[in-house]
């Protein structure tokens, strides 16, 4: 089949959708959706996400030093994108939207209660890429709501049922089914 | 529900499964798996792959400044798997999968034939970060299958049907359903 060339597009399959907490300066908690994002290192185990300084968000990091990522479930669509289109700067987007702020024991910076997955996060590294600027975070630790565990006690993510993010048509999607296991469907045989 | 503490562990939903096409020294093509990537900026266009530098691929893409990130469809499991699995150092990866190496118009690193997407990128940083060092591309080029557009010539994320990478039981997953419509479902009423 022929290929069509698309230009220098931003595009990959399939993007995360990650709700990112942090504090602004007065203390009020405000979340941010974010695809630009992903792993980066497993020692320290560290994640990166991207954000256009001019965002609240890129501030409250910056300052505050510390961040949550947070994994929202299909259910949790609207929420994870009316975070994405408007500003904490016009209002507290947790009591817009009825999420629970809960305070990270580790870190300065507030985990979303009703969503099953954060990471806590320490700001270590900022690299400016152009319109975005990369913070690096430290992944402190990772809790994970124990209804979306499987019997092995390993988080599920067909109970997870996170959001993926397609730019093609600028739409959510689910996971669908298991198709291998890996390190292991790739193993020569014999 | 409570919450379980899993400590300090690089864990998201959903991880992408990219495979990045790069040549040796000797102009013999290699590919490897790579999950810790992501977008990482808008203008410029790039993309973010994290690799140990004692990787094929890490001196590969540093002495020709140049990668290929390539998207396998969920019929590409197994050949995603083995090239995570596998060293180019070991043999030709290609060519033991029966993957075809298209030399990149642009950049130089070759493309998978086989595979519905690619990005063809040009190396613009490079950030050490631990374990991992993070090379970060600048996008030149998306290419797409005809195949797998969608009727109004857009990228399809169902027909380009990837993989996604769980690392709870570490497993591949496919695409699921339409969830809803992004900088949509999220805007206030009235």
């Amino acid at each position: 089949m022929p290929k069509r060339s698309f230009g220098p597009k931003t595009m990959v399959f399939p993007h995360p959708v990650f709700v990112i907490g942090s504090y602004g300066q007065d203390g009020v908690p405000n979340i941010a959706t974010a695809s630009w994002a992903g792993i980066c290192c497993s020692q320290p185990p560290a994640v990166a996400v991207s954000w256009r300084p001019s965002r609240l968000s890129y501030d409250n990091i910056m300052q505050r030093g510390a961040f949550t990522v947070n994994i929202p479930s299909t259910g949790h669509a609207r929420q994870a994108d009316y975070a994405g289109i408007y500003s904490g700067r016009a209002g507290d987007k947790f009591e817009a939207l009825g999420l629970t702020p809960v305070r990270s024991a580790l870190v300065d910076a507030p985990a979303v209660g009703e969503f099953p997955v954060t990471l806590h996060c320490r700001l270590i590294h900022s690299f400016e890429l152009g319109c975005h600027t990369q913070l690096v975070g430290e992944i402190l630790e990772l809790e994970v709501d124990e209804a979306v565990l499987d019997d092995q006690g390993r988080p599920d993510i067909r109970k997870i049922d996170p959001l993926i993010y397609a730019s093609g048509d600028r739409a959510y999607y689910g996971v669908g089914e298991l198709v291998a296991q890996a390190f292991a469907v790739g193993r020569r045989q014999g």
